[in-house]
This record gives C-alpha cells, sequence and structure tokens, in this order.
C-alpha cells in the first residue's frame, strides 16, 4: 500500500500515480492533495494525526517548497511503515510517532540519478522512490543502490505547552476544514471538567465533550480527535468565534 | 466494496480508509467528501441518486452533527446493500430506493463500546464497523454480537410536488456543482413538450432535451440525470438566473 | 485499469464510478474531476501532460459541453492506451502523444442504444463504454458491436510558438494551481541560460531552474515539468505577476 498526499491540488497528483503504477500494483490511497501551498508544519502536524491510523505502508509526502534545490530526498524508516519526501521536516514527527521515538527511525538519502525535470520532483524523484522502496520491501528496501543512509536531517518539532493546576498556555496549530482551531494543549486538561466553564484568553466558554452539546453558533471549548483542546462553535467556525488563528497564543484558565 | 461519503474535506477522510484497511482488503471507493457541512438532507438527496449505480457494497455515510450525543449509530440493510451511519435520517431514502420500500429495510444498532473520541465517529465507531459488516458479510453481519436489531429509527423524507394537467408546483432539492436547480418535480410532465415553452414561477422558459440545445447563457427546462426536473443554463448557473434556492416553491405552467 | 477524467466536481464521478463497477473490476484512478467547468481547451492540455505517465489504460475523460446533442461518443485507440470520451477535441492532443502522431490513432464511433438521459452520458455512456472496453481489450475492443470505424472526427490543436535566436513568441495555454502561466515555449530556448535575464513582454526576470532559486514573492522564468517555459513566482502566483492569463500572448527577448 502507498498512501499519496500533497499539496499540488490537481491534475498532477495523477501524474505521481501513473509513475507508481508503472512500477507497482500496490493500493493507492490518496490522504489529501490540498494541503496549505508549501506550508510544511500544517503538513506534518496532519500527516501525524492521520498516518498511524494506516496498516503498514509507504507513504509518500510531497510539500517541497524548495524542489530542484540542493534539499534532499529522504527515506524514513519509522517503524512497519516508511515514508518518502523530501528533507525538509515534513516527515519527522509523523516518523517519531510512527517509530515510538527519534531512536527507532532509519533515514536513507534517495538518489536516481538526475530527474526528468527540476520543477517536479513529486513525479520524477518521489513516486518513482515509493514504487521501488513499496516493490523491495519496508523492511529492506535500502539493499537497492538508490539508497544510502543518511543523518543530520532537517528536524521539525511543535512548540510544547506550559501546563499547570490553573492555566494552560500553548497555541493554535492548525484549523481545520470545519474552523475547529486546534491547539497544543493535552486534552487532559479538561478532564473531569465536562460542564463546566473554562476562560480561553480572557472570555469564558463552556467546556463539553460532543458540539452539539451547545445550541447551534455557540462556541466550546472540547477534546478534538488528536487528543488536544480544540476550539469550536456547534455548526459554525471555532476560529472565527475564538479570535484566534494558526500560531496565535491561547491561554485557557481552569478555575 | 466499501464506499465512503462524508462532509470531512479532508484530511479526516483518510483517517477512516486506514481504520477500514487495518480490518479489510476491501475496495474503497470515495462519493464525496465536500458535501455541505453537516446538512443531513442534501446528502440524502445525493446518496439516494447516486449509490443505486453501485454494485453490491457496504456504504459508509458520516453527515453527523450530533456526533457524541445519543443519536443512535446504526447499519440499514437495503437489498443487496449495507448503509453504515447516524440514525439521523440521512441513510433513509436511499435505503427505501435500494430496499424497494420501507418494508425491505432491515436495521441494527452498531455497539462497540465506547469510542475512542466523542468528536470523530467517522474514524472510531463507522469505519470499523463498515469494516466488519464488509468482512461479515452483507447478508449476515447481524451474527456478530456489534450489531442488535433497531427500530424507531430517525425518518427523513423530500417533500411531494403536486402535479396536475396544467400546472407542477414542486420545490428545489438541491443545487449541483454546475450551478442547475433540482427539483422534486418529476421529468415526466416534460414528456412531449422538447422544443416548447413552459412558464415557470410566472416566466417562460423552453423545454429541451438537452443543455446545448439553446445559446450559451440562455435558460432552459430540461429532465436531469436525476429523472426530475431541472432549472438550468447552458454553460453557465440556472440557480441564479431562475432566482431560486435550495427549499423555493417552484410552479411550472404547462399550457 | 481504467483512468477518470471530467469537470463534474462531486458527487457525478461516484455515479460512473458504480456504473463502471456493475461491469468490471479495473482498478479506477481519478486523474481530475475539477478541470474547468465545459473548458475543452484546458482539459485536452492537462490529459496530454498526464496521461502518458501512465501504464497502458482506458482513459475515461468526459468534458462534454454538448452532452445530448448530436456530437459524437467515441474511442480511440492509441499506443496502448484507450481514450473514452465525447467527440469534441478534448482526445486528440493526448491521442497524438500516445500513439506518437495522428497516423497512429484509431478512431471507432460509440453506439449502446439510447442512453437512460440526455444529460449525463458519462454515466449513461462513457462509462459503460469505457467498461466494456476495459473487458473487451484495448486491443481488440472494436470487435464487439457497440464500436464501429469513425472518421472526420473534430479536431483540438494548440497554437505554436514561432522561435528565433533573439526571441520567443508564443502564448498562455493555462494556469496551474500553483499560479504558474504555462506557455507553449519550449523550454529549450532558456538552455544554458540559467543565472541570466530574459525581457518577458518587456519587462526583465531571471532564468532559474527551480522556483526557490529566487526569493520569496520574486517572478523568475524556468521550464516546467511539462517541458515548456513557465512563468512563476516562488511561493506566489507567476500568472499575477507576470500580468497574464490564459490566451494572452508572451514575447521573450533572449538577448
Amino acid at each position: 500500500m502507498i498512501t499519496l498526499s500533497s499539496d499540488f491540488g490537481t491534475p498532477y497528483p495523477a501524474a505521481m500515480k501513473g509513475v507508481i503504477l508503472q512500477d507497482s500494483d500496490a493500493r493507492l490511497v490518496d490522504v489529501a492533495h490540498d494541503f496549505p501551498r508549501q506550508d510544511v508544519r500544517t503538513a506534518a502536524f496532519w500527516l501525524r494525526e492521520v498516518l498511524p491510523y494506516f496498516p503498514p505502508a509507504v507513504h509518500l509526502v510531497v510539500i517541497d517548497p524548495g524542489v530542484g534545490t540542493d534539499r534532499a530526498a529522504v527515506v524514513l524508516r519509522a517503524g512497519d511503515h516508511a515514508l518518502v519526501g523530501p528533507d525538509n521536516g515534513v516527515l519527522r514527527p509523523v516518523a517519531r510517532e510512527l517509530a515510538g521515538g527519534e531512536d527507532g527511525i532509519e533515514a536513507f538519502e534517495i538518489d536516481l540519478g538526475d530527474p526528468a525535470s527540476s520543477t517536479f520532483h513529486g513525479r520524477d524523484v518521489f513516486a518513482p522512490a515509493a514504487a521501488l522502496v513499496h516493490e523491495a520491501g519496508i523492511g529492506e528496501f535500502e539493499t537497492r543502490e538508490a539508497f544510502a543512509p543518511a543523518d543530520d536531517l532537517v528536524d521539525l518539532t511543535f512548540p510544547e505547552p506550559t501546563v499547570d493546576d490553573e492555566r494552560a498556555t500553548g497555541e493554535v496549530l492548525v484549523v481545520d476544514d470545519f474552523g475547529n482551531a486546534i491547539t497544543n494543549v493535552p486534552g487532559s486538561i479538561l478532564d473531569g471538567r465536562y460542564g463546566d466553564h473554562v476562560t480561553v484568553n480572557g472570555e469564558r466558554a463552556p467546556v463539553e465533550p460532543t458540539y452539539a452539546a451547545v445550541d447551534p453558533d455557540q462556541r466550546l471549548v472540547t477534546v478534538g480527535s488528536h487528543g488536544n483542546v480544540e476550539l469550536a462553535v456547534n455548526r459554525g467556525r471555532g476560529e472565527a468565534a475564538f479570535g484566534v488563528a494558526v500560531g496565535d497564543r491561547v491561554a485557557i484558565d481552569l478555575d
């Protein structure tokens, strides 16, 4: 199985699929091709949330603002999975998740010779590399000469929140398609508080387990499916109602 | 085969696919993941139009504004198909279509124990349930303990038009991506009238079998692929030209 | 393998998939369903760029502003591929590419009897025809009575640029989702000029092999993955920065 993630929109992902299917009859599963353009950080967040739900697979990831520059093309083996993409950090958070920590990650640089283009390595480098990893096997692809051990990879980490008994301070990591503002604050701070209120950036809001627990268009603070605190509106957009955007500080007072 | 329908956008559907593929190697086919947010009625219309074209399949449907509340999670067996989703009516119109009427539907409530989240039952309840129905078989999944007979399901019906020899009165059920306003008036009222005119909400418009039968940007009344009367514009948006939106009354005078 | 391309958005493509899967267990691969509405020319461009990357396949293409009129429904055999769609030119450029020229194309008209609708031949004509071609075999489908030799097909060609040692003059063929303005000028005019400048419509711009070779928001002229000259902006929209739209003239002075 090969999953595909990119910021390409259409129809460029289809060219990647064609290239893969020249070399492999793997099942192909799209994760998303509408990740925000060249936004390595947001893609890294979503990949960490979604890819661990898959059975062992090769994951092709092309969010690649540095295409054609000297940034490396890499494969990370993490647990039973392999991640194929540019060395710009986009693969690291999910690799740590899949490998159970940094030490479990094995990294390899891809060298398939000169690519046909300098502007579409998704098609000319990463897709054939993903097919090759799939055909060679996630556990042993490095026996192929296209792969050499790599180190000094670019890293990407998400900020850590500060949490004490009275207050949690973090930031908005992403806003999802529904308008839910997903923070880096662990949902556990809301344990036992459903039905109560907290104060978010100075304004009180109810804590509820579900969106529909409040009336339509009303704000709530909940624990999203990722396990983090989420600022939401029932049938509306939480990021607008709470007045926050990606990167904005979120202070939650628990009293 | 498992089809997937939701209002999730991306990348949440990929998490559902990962969960399914942990338990099943079913073919997965996306129906749509951009159904209007939390609009049970519109999704119900489209599912009724599209799913009957599939061979026997498990259809996973997650338009679920009440996620995490006490609304039930259900499977409806209808003909050779099984429909998996929330008990909010979204499955009923297509179930009636597939089962040849209400009496042919068999309903089961899903109980997989406490889900991992209260905000993403698509991933934590419906996806594993769909995989289980698929693996157990559409004809016999209820032998698994996760499924118990259900009754008193939430219903959803579309309004009936009134039709006589001179006039048909109905409403706009949905507007498709092209801007075609699809009504609940049966296309049969236009039998033998191609090339003639009718009066729609007081304004005359030509009746034609195809969009291109009128000049670009011109209005027409036609029979859409669903068999209903459709208000359209050749290479334009019918809902704007006819001044109608979903739910608006449409009176068609036939003289 | 059957690929699918249309301007349908959702959920109409799912109806085509259901119909195909009634008759075939072919692998289905989406190319794009968000091609610009009824824009035969743009779809023809993209299909020519993308489909040649696929292994032998049946390619279902439904950009069909003349649906239901007397435009023919056709299959073009081109190399090891078959292209199924309306006879409006959309299939011709890619057919020439796949067949190695016009002479390699074999054309057949589809006759499956009266279709169920006059407004959705994607579902009622092209999808069953694609399944039939797939099941019968790309090399011998014409033995089935649904297919008869066709001639006098509608053609579609892209304008030719004029190129000499000092200047290339062409036009913008399409703008991709990133905002890159893709011209019909061959990229070979930029050979040996990376790091230099050219003058595009009177304004100087750097020639670079990669987007990231210039600072964010800066313009560049490059060779896109299609091999043509592309007007781009690093992390921005080239068509806006260069002030061009599809069909606009592009004059590139090389001195």
